[in-house]
């Protein structure tokens, strides 16, 4: 069994000030934890500290959450604690591109994504068919005469499916501000490219006309301003004289890769964000 | 509609001497073909020419074979001619470790991978349930008491599923020497390490202990040498201090992506084999 | 030696037609030359027919010019010969930061960069160390009170060197448009992003507070465009939780191996340019 | 001026044990400190539990080495105070390859490698040169009749430069056990293949021959063990059909890059050394 397993995960963040990692640190070693990772940053713009930490034990939950009350109240801490062995509810929104949702579905079948995918819900049917074979349930949100219906229609079934995240694999429509920001920082989307470059419609198509010699992707939490929010995960390998299809598949080889690592960081607790700036611990 | 979907695709190899572009060229010329792609190389070991051709217009199939021909005996030419639209029927192979063959049969239901998966064969049941989900036939080759008896099994199955190529995705059985001849060249084997660099068992693990700071993988040809074959495709990611559990989930990212590749690069009919080195085209 | 040592490098471009590799293979072969390497490619926007031929033996040149003559009328062929052993003459433009200009330097005592550097021009001081180090001579070009003035004097600086090519490494100012278009394909530009990411002023800190996770550069032919002309050579790394300094620091890796390989592509006649596209040859 | 320079570096490494984070934490809160970076792991196989701190303030180093003293003793920690601002002695060492000599040599005339370079030994004199250009005293060492003379006299020239750290950039002689063990953590070699593949001579021919698709090097600290000490950083990158002669240029770009990384990961105290695995911290 690995360590992480029988253990518990500590998140914190508090304006920067001297004794922050001394007092996380001692609350631990008081409540009787054993720190088996301790990994600190402070946000060179917010100036904010934050810290990842693995505890040994995780008999400890009841005492740790005692401590952390108390480290609250006298150092402005804000903190998460999380059981390892947790499975978090996720929903997958995609449309017609399916490259990523299958991705997804054929990772959580095994523990390479520690998760429970509770539902695709899609604008179009094509995914359908793929959901079915995976024993998920399917969401269709077709977009009829009214765009307001249909976004609310998708802010219903993900509040329905009670996700702990949401994830955009490549759900090809603009999320209103409203739903992006009930969703902060628990909703992950991926772009087809390496942002900034070629934010918005057609990336691939764009990349290949401008002659770029990488092509990558980026996942990053949804905010209102498109494809602006923080960037969780990115990546871009070399590419030569490829046809623009050549192009898009060793594209879609990096997205499947990018978003399923911002996913696992997500659900491993290791993503502080700071302001517009993610810190990825570990 | 992308170019090569109405085309045709010529290999030819030959022993090296002054001419054959101009040859080969010239015989597609006078055959009505449009040269869409030309590229070509000469192995510097075994001074062995080889090059592909695309080839627009699939109506000149019969008059380019009529072509070849001349050639061939004018100029020992040895070649293929392959319709762009093809769907070769492959086969994969595989023990309990899935993400491999997850993330194959996925790739085929798209046009990600322009293939036709006619059977999963496995020496354990753990696919079997994926298998389903996919509908391919899952053909389950136990091994008993006689390791022979299984290897028997595994070429019958292999045999009667008649697939164009075999994809070993983390199948874990040694071949016996017979069977990797008898596939020579149509027969694809994931490593999970950077070859030559921890060929044989547990490469991970070999790896982790060896402090390594970049983890991958290698698709190759099977031959009789275990992990000896022509490398396909290749790639390494930076890892930094990963516990054995994260570099592991590192590495299958780059398994993943590096034997679709491999598959995908055979499909295209661009890998030329020169003796124990591959020349991958375009 | 190697088989390019002692050969010719024929590039050849014309509006696409078929039969035009037959035409150019076989104008080779008649004037006696054994093909090594044959590239072609179509630019797809274009519609531009490319190649690079290899060729065995210098002593052809004269018949392969009277070739390519003759193929010239027939075809629209446009064509350039090389020796393989020239040296080409180059000069670098820098400012105050030396790490590319540097590392050009370095490159060219060995054979690394097969040129010879015939200067360095400046409008700062800063090189001038590092050049006479290196026996190159150094060019004071500073900025008065007349943008312009400086700019006339850079260009009278170039002239009088006769470079065959001028790389900006980090020279940081804007060209006016005529010096552009004087040195159209001749002027290679290194930027500081992963272009077209942060194009203009301070890439690096713009994607510092941008939190990406990859970093990288981009080397491109200078047009009258900032920052726009054809993209040469690109590439990128994965960063984490850098300081601003530990992230240019691995930015500026990322610039000295993609300057130094444009520049090296360049000098091996590798590149043709399509419009605002390369097409990178072998 | 970044936070690091007006700062302190505390490594700290102790059997591991619960509480050495809330010991070490507290210890440097107490003197004052304020911690700006903090980074721990355990090394899961040798359960040695090890720290890099990055404390604000230089006029603390008095206070914290009495701290530290008092820890040591009660915590079995060893550990090292460094000012940020040091400027470690370096020599390299190398052969007739210049290509790493000549890059370290340029980086360390700009703030890129915070070091000065105090000698360049050598059996050759191909570097002598090169050194003369840097200013920096060059000693040759070649090899006469007997093999241990040599390596005497190699030995003598380093204690007679009394250097920190010994980068051995391409010295193509074996070092005897007593040397290294001399220099043990404090020697770093470049070796141009992606270890444990290629070790010994000529990898980068024995990597064209097998035919690999990626190409790398990998720098480590010299032990008794030929090519077997522990890994500091390694990277590769992807080659297609490459001639030797482009696959060795593309690997020493890949050399530079991470020697120089390795030598700066030590000027940085930022590795540890668990048995024959570094951890790279930050």
């Amino acid at each position: 069994m690995a360590p992480e397993d029988s253990g518990l995960i500590l998140i914190a963040t508090a304006p920067d000030r001297p004794g922050l990692t001394a007092a996380i640190a001692g609350a631990v070693s008081a409540a009787g934890g054993n720190i088996l990772d301790f990994e600190q940053h402070v946000d060179p713009y917010e100036l904010i500290y934050g810290c990842r930490v693995v505890i040994d034990g995780r008999e400890l939950f009841d005492r740790l959450e005692t401590a952390m009350n108390e480290l609250q109240l006298a150092h402005e801490v804000s903190w998460q604690l999380h059981r390892s062995t947790e499975r978090p509810r996720i929903v997958i929104a995609c449309s017609s591109t399916l490259h990523c949702v299958g991705d997804l579905l054929v990772r959580s079948l095994s523990d390479d994504l520690p998760c429970e995918v509770v539902g695709v819900v899609s604008d179009k049917d094509a995914a359908a068919s793929l959901a079915r074979r995976m024993d998920v349930p399917f969401v269709h949100v077709p977009v009829g005469e009214m765009r307001e219906a249909q976004e609310e229609a998708f802010g219903a079934a993900l509040e329905l499916l009670q996700p702990d995240v949401v994830v955009l694999a490549r759900y090809m429509r603009i999320l209103p501000a409203w739903l992006a920001e009930q969703w902060e920082h628990r909703m992950i989307n991926i772009h087809h490219s390496t942002l900034p470059a070629f934010p918005g419609a057609n990336p691939r198509r764009r990349a290949h006309e401008r002659g770029v010699k990488i092509i990558g992707a980026t996942a990053h939490y949804v905010t209102a301003g498109l494809d602006e929010g923080p960037i969780i995960a990115q990546d871009a390998v070399p590419v030569a004289n490829d046809t623009l299809e050549a192009l898009v598949q060793r594209g879609e080889d990096v997205e499947r890769t990018v978003l399923a690592r911002a996913v696992r960081l997500h659900l491993e607790h290791r993503i502080l964000v700071f302001g517009n700036r993610t810190c990825v611990l570990g």
